[in-house]
């Protein structure tokens, strides 16, 4: 989408202790196949502080019922993950002297996450033009979520329509050793119940 | 000065590229004869993007008419280097259910740095709030800045009050491998300026 708009992009992973490099490994293919000027993959140790089931050895929880569809926060947020992977976002963009951040968060499906949600961007934008040397001297960035309000079937649609090739693509958060989702956990049923309700087909399962 | 307040303290360094290690050694030490709970170094590569004379080859400005004093944004600027440092913290108070972050940031001396700012601090007090489950549960952080609004002179006349060790404190950007300071950088002018304003002879230099 990004590209889309016109914007040559610098794209950013972390590898900040999560379970598995199979999404790491999709966002470098990702990256080269959808034109990014550059891909940067960070190492940060968020397993330092614990507090997740991502980062830690709690379980991830599979199955319906799951924390993040009944409106709490789940298990599997991580503290401060997107404010730290925005603060390094933020370095970057100012070395690059960037006009945007562009960041994938949705608030529909996972409005548990307390940092995914538009009040909490709005002040990280405000926060980070009063933080660095553009913001001060004038050309203020912005922090762009152009799938925050979609719904999973939206997002579905709008990457069909724009040939994102989604069997490279990875949502799940405990992919078996070769890279298969396992089906079971709420990224996974989020990304089947937006297929299904797109009526498309996903090509990762095929 | 959190301690006198009654704070349990758990205290956060930073290795991110820094041409020299003396102060994270220094900060070890301190929190330790301090009385910290507990302190982690953690490592960062702010290098990995380069634009500070401090994380690359840039050469430390010396001597007078240094771009600090000048009111612009000095070379020695590190891209988002305090929204980095605090978005760790933020992880780190997040898992503690710590009930502040004290930064030593201040603005009197360097106005030219934008992360150092009332305006910035409090901005980021409030996107912390949003980004945090404490701040969305109603037990918000507060961000605090005790050094912030005072001058050198202060700053050392209230950590002598309060028993500060400045003999194992290190502030310069470019001691020698020995660990002893240049003298002639920013950080050694300002703090010699400090010392000299409060009357009190720097033990550092002893």
């Amino acid at each position: 989408m990004a590209r889309q708009q016109g914007y040559a992009c610098y794209a950013l992973s972390f590898r900040y202790g999560q379970r598995h490099s199979v999404e790491l490994a999709a966002a470098e293919q990702l990256a080269r196949v959808l034109g990014a000027v550059e891909h940067r993959t960070i190492t940060i140790d968020l397993r330092a502080f614990g507090g997740s089931a991502l980062t830690s050895d709690i379980a991830v929880p599979k199955g319906e019922g799951s924390a993040s569809e009944a409106g709490a926060i789940p298990i599997t947020y991580v503290p401060a993950r997107n404010t730290v992977f925005l603060s390094f976002a933020l370095a970057w963009a100012e070395v690059l002297a960037a006009q945007a951040i562009f960041i994938g968060v949705n608030a529909l499906d996972y409005s548990g996450y307390p940092d995914c949600r538009p009040d909490y961007i709005a002040a990280y934008q405000q926060m980070a033009n009063l933080a660095t040397r553009a913001g001060v001297e004038g050309q203020p960035l912005t922090i762009e979520t152009p799938l925050i309000d979609l719904t999973k079937a939206q997002i579905i649609q709008r990457g069909v329509a724009l040939g994102v090739p989604y069997a490279l693509t990875v949502s799940c958060y405990d992919p078996d050793p070769t890279g298969y989702p396992c089906g079971a956990c709420d990224a996974c049923r989020l990304r089947a119940k937006g297929f299904a309700e797109a009526g498309i087909a996903d090509p990762r399962l095929g």
